[in-house]
């Protein structure tokens, strides 16, 4: 039916391509019945566009969301439809001013082997040596916004300040950790489910501090490991753990709420904390935000968390799948937390 | 055992004082039993110092905390001494530059007729035509500046916002609603806790629409009054009102939270609102507040609520009791909540 071959605009480097449906909508965890895998013929771009040949795709949790029929913050994923996510890859054509066959860019059509974008939609990137171009979707990416807008905006962290994070293993989490550290924080300790995790904190990134929540409870083990309190929560989790800040802030401390994980999948309403009054007496500052909120911050967090890895000052880790018919599975396992660290999908190898 | 009147310095118009001291300290409500009316020999002032006859002083809820001994953001009274609080006086004699007898000032010792008081601790004030000086107590004072900066600085109030306050018809909430509406609030709703005081929000003081909690679900009753959503609570009670405030904000809605009546004499913990996590998807600000930190704005507020007042655009109640003998009374019917608008006691009439 399509006739992209005989009106083709002589683009050079298109082949077919390949790219994920959206076959059903998931009741509970997706399987791989809710995904199609299709070929399609890459349409050609227009005026202001360029073709774009993805190297690496993000699977994220927030995708979660989008595969229901319900309007969130971010649009549901189409039946029928490729679905949408971050992606890096390399400019196979350009019809865009200032952009070229062979720059590098990031953008927001993963799930598929090629994509047309408005130039617009593209930011360049540059590789740094020694670091993989899908630390784009992870430290350099959203996650690392994430981390950066979070503490220093949101939380308007200062040198000097006591950070405890939750969640502080993942991909957010060890980032927030990190750049506290490298920021002057005058402690940093975390809070993680298990006790490699633990371990991964408190060794190769550098923290402080770190806890095993599912050993005792958190109130207690956070005053241990802050004793003198805290003046930043990172919330990842909600519940006991942000009861366990509340007690433990000291006055004008801040949390940047970023997600609350623990209500998640709730069948029945979780009690909030039960001291959150004490947000008036300690004069303290609680702070929901969406990264999406703050792409104007992006240039600003690639160039200092982009020196960061060039000196080796800050870590992270991935787990890479290979392939774009795998990127269900990938993203059902990182859902289930198979991965350590970012979860992406290598297209090109 | 007093020599004052053999050293006296010459102080024009000094006379015998009295005071109201704490005898002992309460477990529970207070009774006239923790009170004693002592009669004293004013202490001459200083260099530095001014002698000020009280005119009005001010009975608050915070004192309560004060009779305990227990250190909160304010130190406890201490037994055998005379009680602290707003007051509003005459200088009667001045051994500092800029003030002179006949000045009426502002100052932190009430419960005395007579106070000798640092020049740095004194700030003057000018009788407002139509409006009693006890207005320093209530809404060009504490209250005042509390629901000034609670609505304009710490949840960022700006004109078109929608704004929920409970506990409205207090001596802050009801400025609260009613700058507010002269800031050009879209709507202005309140919750208070009888049909009197609803008649007297959606009459007097202009509010939109209010309702009594005590009669239905605040969600629901919220729900009605603000179908279209609210951009800023100011709270004065927590509980449930918070928890119908963060299903009834909009994007990017502010809380102030000022006071957490509802769990001040809650013998169990109670829980928090079990809808917070919303903050993050509606990216809201939760902040708590102490008015003390913010006596830099007085000034500001003054004026503006001052002009307010002149023009008779803003409304205010007041229950006055007089005679400094009075005062434990006074200030125990306020905590019961006898009083209509702000407490004070009349010292001189």
């Amino acid at each position: 039916m399509s006739n992209d071959t005989s009106n083709g605009s002589g683009s050079a480097g298109r082949t077919a391509s390949r790219e994920i449906r959206l076959a059903s909508r998931p009741s509970g965890w997706p399987t791989a019945e809710n995904f199609e895998l299709a070929e399609v013929e890459p349409p050609a771009p227009a005026d202001g566009q360029v073709l774009v040949r993805n190297l690496y795709m993000s699977v994220d949790p927030y995708m979660r969301g989008r595969m229901n029929d319900t309007e969130s913050y971010t649009p549901p994923f189409e039946l029928g439809k490729p679905l949408e996510g971050g992606a890096v890859g390399e400019i196979v054509e350009s019809r865009a001013p200032g952009l070229a066959a062979g720059d590098l860019v990031l953008h927001g059509y993963g799930w598929r082997e090629y994509a047309v974008v408005d130039a617009g939609q593209v930011r360049k990137v540059e590789e740094i040596p020694g670091v993989p171009l899908s630390a784009y979707l992870g430290v350099l990416g959203m996650p690392g916004l994430t981390a950066y807008v979070g503490l220093l905006d949101i939380a308007a962290f200062k040198a000097g300040d006591a950070v405890f994070v939750s969640g502080a293993a993942g991909a957010v989490g060890s980032l927030v950790g990190q750049i506290a550290r490298l920021k002057g924080a005058s402690r940093v300790v975390g809070s993680a489910g298990s006790q490699e995790k633990i371990s991964y904190l408190t060794g190769k990134l550098g923290f402080d501090a770190a806890f095993n929540y599912k050993t005792a409870p958190v109130r207690k083990q956070l005053a241990q490991v802050a004793p003198d309190g805290i003046d930043v929560y990172f919330d990842n989790v909600g519940g006991d753990h942000l009861e366990a800040a509340l007690d433990a802030f000291k006055h004008y401390g801040r949390v940047a709420m970023c997600g609350a994980i623990s209500v998640y999948n709730a069948a029945e309403p979780v009690p909030g904390p039960s001291n959150l009054f004490l947000a008036v007496g300690k004069r303290l500052t609680l702070r929901g935000f969406i990264v999406g909120d703050h792409f104007d911050r992006m240039p600003d967090m690639v160039a200092e968390v982009g020196t960061w890895l060039r000196d080796g000052e800050i870590t992270f880790e991935e787990t890479v799948v290979d392939g774009l018919e795998n990127a269900p599975r990938a993203f059902i396992d990182m859902l289930r937390g198979a991965n350590t660290g970012k979860m992406v999908v290598r297209l090109v190898h």
